[in-house]
C-alpha cells in the first residue's frame, strides 16, 4: 500500500508511540515490569469508590443512563458538564466563564493536537508559524503532534542549583524571544517531566509576554489546580481571554475515560468544537458523566485536596527517601519536586545516552522514560544537558518504586564503573 | 487571534458541524424538536439493559474497574476486547485475523479521519492523490475530514427504477475511473444515506477492481454484520488484507462511548496504533469494556440479529406506511431501504433546494438532512438529482417520526403548490 506524507509521519519512530506501548504492555502484562515510566495515576481507592459510586447512580438512573451511552453528545461536550465547570471555576476564581469559554476533548492530548496546528502551520499566505516553548524540558506528547515539521521553538532554563541534591529550572526570561512567525507560546505548570511548578512571577512575565506580542499563552495544567491539583508550591491558577486553560480528568483517576477540558475565548472553542464534530463526531461521554455529580457539589476540589494531593505528597516523600539511600555515592541533582507525579533526575556523569539507559533498564524490566524525548523545539541544539536526566513516576505501589529505584541506582553504578 | 491555514479548515460552515450540532440540541433541549435528522440509534430497551448489566459487574469488580477508568489503555486498544473481535470474526467468516489485524479508534469517525488522510493527499513526491467513491450518495461525515482539499473524487450511480414509488441506486461499472492518482477506494455498506445495501456481485466488483490496481478498498460497516446488522437484504461481509473495515459499537446502542473498530493488514493497523497515541494517547476504554462480555459470549450478534434488526425492521414498515399515507398526491419516490435507519427521499418536483427545505422544516422544529450534503467528490457536478433529496431517520420514537412526517407532507404541498 502506497501512503500519503501525513502518514509517513506516523510510521516514524515517534516518543509518545513508545512511551504510551510500553505503559500500555506494563499495564495490561503479566510479567512483572517496574513500572517508572508513563504518566498513569495511581488508582487512590478512595477516588474509585466514588466513581464507582457515580456510576452506580447511573445505572440506577436508565433514562440518563440511555442518554449518556445512546446519544451522540454535542460537539462541544455535555452542557450540564461544561456549566459544572464554569460555575465551580468563576466561585474559586472569579473568572467570569461562561458555557461559551469551555469545550471537551478526547483527553488532553487531543485538545493539544487542535491547539497547537490551529495556531502554528502554515498560514493563509503559505508562511510557516512556530509554537514557542519558553521553558524546556517540556511535555513528551507534544513534540509529534504537529502537522507540520519545525512546529516548535524553545529556550533553555536557567538551572538554578539549590541546596542538598536539588536544582529548578527558571525561565531565562532575558532569553525569550517572540518573533514575527511566533504563533502561540505554552508552558505546562506543574511542569511534566520536572515536577517544576513555575512561580506566580514567572507566570505574570509570560502573561505580559503574550499580550504585548499578541500571542495566546497556552497553559497545560493536567495536574493543576482545582483538580486534581498535585501542587506542592503556592500558586494561584490565572486565566485571561489570551490564554487558553487546559484541565483533564486523567490525573483525577479517570484516564481510561480521555476527558479534556479546555478553557479559551469563544472564537477557540467555537473551532475546537468543529474539530470534535469532524474528526471524532462528538467526545467521549463518560468521564464527563461520572464526574458530573463530583464537580457540581464541589466535592472534586475538597477530595482532589484531601486525597489526590495527599496521596502524591506521601508517594513523593517515600520516594524521596528511597532514591536517596539507592542513590548513595553517585552523582546526581534532582529537580525540586513542586508539583505532579514525576522525578526528574539529573546525571551530569552520565557516559551514555540516557534512551541506552532505558534500553539497559528495559532489559531489566524496569521502564523509565529517557529525558531526550522531553525537549521539543530544542533538537537542533547541542546542550550536553539533555542527555542527562530521566524521568520517573513515583504514582505507582511504594515497593515497585522501591525495587525499581534500586535497580535504577545498580545500573548506574554498572555504568559509571 | 491569528489561526493557521488548518484552522481555517474548521471555521467554515461543514455539514456535519450543523448536523451533529442540530443533534446534540436536539438530543438535550427542552423543546420538542421533532428529530429526523443525525443517525443517533434508538434506544431498544432490552440492549440499555444488558449495557447496565455489563457495567454494574465492571463496578462490582474493583481491580477491573480501576483497569479501564484508571489506566491508559494501550493505543491499539484493549487487548482482551481486540482478541475477542477476531476470534467472533473468524468464527463467523473464516477470515483468520489475529490481534495485528484490529485497532480500536474514537469512533468510526476517527477511524476515516485517519484513513483517509493516510492513503490521500500529498504524497512523499509532492503529488496529490484522492480518495474515490465509486458510488454517491456517501457518507456525509467524508466531505469534511480532509486535511487537504479536493480529497475525493466520486461517480454517479445508475438509478434504477423499481415496483411503486421504489427505486434503487446501483454501481455504474462502465463509469468508474481508477487514476494514476487514486489512493483508496471507500463504500458504506449499508449506505448512510439511502439504506442502499451494495450487492455481494457489486462488492465483489469493487475488490477485483481493487486488486488489479492495487488499491486499498475501504469499507465502512457501521450499520453491517455481524452487529448491529441492520441489513434486510441477504449479503454476505468480505474482507482480504487489500480491504479495511470499519466497524462499529455505536448503531448497537452506545455512540456516546466513541467505539470505532478498524480490521485492515498490519501495516496499516501499526500506523492507526501510531496515531491514536500521537493524536489521542489511547482510544477511549468503556465502551469496549462494557461489550466486551458480549463479544466474548457471541451474544453481541445474537442480540443484534433478535432485538436490533428486528427494532429498526418494524420501525421501518411502520414508518413506510406513514410515509404512504401522509405523502399520498406527492411525486417522490424512495429508495428501497434495504439497510441502516434512513429513508432517503427523492423529491423529483422539488422547486427550492433541500438547503432551503430544512431551514422551513427547522422552523417548523422537525429537522431533516439535507441530501446536498452527501454527494462528496461530485461538487463541480451539475446533476440536478443532488438537489432532490432529503434523508429522513426512522430511528426515533414512532409518534415523533409519525409527526415529523406529517409536517414534511404539508410543507411539500406548501412549497410545491
Amino acid at each position: 500500500m502506497k501512503f500519503s506524507r501525513f502518514a509517513k509521519r506516523f510510521s516514524e519512530h515517534a516518543g509518545i508511540v513508545q512511551l504510551m506501548d510500553d505503559l500500555g504492555n506494563a499495564m495490561t502484562s503479566e510479567n512483572d515490569i517496574l513500572m517508572l515510566g508513563g504518566g498513569n495515576p495511581a488508582h487512590i481507592s478512595g477516588m474509585q469508590q466514588y466513581f464507582r459510586d457515580s456510576l452506580y447512580r447511573l445505572i440506577n438512573n436508565p433514562s440518563r443512563f440511555s442518554h449518556v451511552v445512546g446519544d451522540y453528545e454535542s460537539p462541544q461536550g455535555n452542557q450540564e458538564f461544561i456549566s459544572a465547570v464554569a460555575k465551580q471555576l468563576n466561585q474559586l476564581y472569579g473568572w467570569n466563564l461562561t458555557e461559551k469559554n469551555i469545550a471537551l476533548t478526547i483527553g488532553s492530548q487531543s485538545a493539544f493536537f487542535y491547539l497547537f496546528n490551529m495556531f502554528a502551520g502554515e498560514d493563509e499566505q503559505g508562511k510557516h508559524r512556530q509554537i514557542f516553548l519558553p521553558i524546556t524540558p517540556e511535555y513528551i506528547g507534544y513534540g509529534d503532534v504537529g502537522l507540520s515539521d519545525n512546529l516548535f521553538y524553545a529556550t533553555r532554563p536557567i538551572i538554578e542549583e539549590q541546596d542538598a541534591s536539588y536544582f529548578k529550572y527558571r525561565i531565562d526570561f532575558d532569553e525569550l524571544k517572540i518573533k514575527a512567525d511566533t504563533a502561540a507560546m505554552c508552558v505546562s505548570r506543574p511542569t511534566n517531566p520536572t515536577g517544576n511548578v513555575l512561580t506566580n512571577d514567572e507566570m505574570n512575565g509570560l502573561i505580559q509576554l503574550a499580550e504585548d506580542y499578541a500571542v495566546p499563552l497556552i497553559v497545560d495544567n493536567a495536574y493543576g489546580a482545582p483538580f486534581p491539583n498535585i501542587v506542592f508550591s503556592d500558586i494561584s491558577p490565572l486565566w485571561n481571554p489570551n490564554m487558553i486553560y487546559c484541565l483533564s480528568l486523567s490525573k483525577v483517576g479517570l484516564p481510561g475515560t480521555r476527558t479534556g477540558i479546555v478553557i479559551a475565548n469563544e472564537e477557540v472553542i467555537t473551532l475546537i468544537r468543529n474539530m470534535n464534530a469532524i474528526i471524532n463526531l462528538a467526545p467521549a461521554n463518560l468521564g464527563a458523566m461520572i464526574a458530573y455529580d463530583l464537580i457540581q457539589s464541589g466535592e472534586l476540589v475538597r477530595l482532589s485536596n484531601l486525597l489526590i494531593k495527599n496521596y502524591y505528597r506521601e508517594r513523593l516523600q517515600h520516594t524521596l527517601s528511597i532514591v536517596d539511600r539507592e542513590m548513595d555515592g553517585i552523582n546526581y541533582l534532582l529537580h525540586r519536586p513542586e508539583g505532579a507525579i514525576f522525578l526528574w533526575l539529573w546525571l551530569p556523569d552520565l557516559p551514555i545516552s540516557t534512551l541506552e539507559l532505558y534500553q539497559r533498564l528495559k532489559e531489566r524490566k524496569v521502564l523509565v522514560v529517557p529525558g531526550e524525548y522531553f525537549f521539543p523545539g530544542l533538537e537542533e541544539d547541542d546542550w550536553i544537558h539533555k542527555h542527562q536526566c530521566i524521568r520517573l513516576t513515583y504514582s505507582m505501589q511504594a515497593d515497585t518504586v522501591e525495587a525499581g529505584i534500586r535497580i535504577i541506582a545498580e545500573e548506574l553504578r554498572n555504568v559509571m564503573n
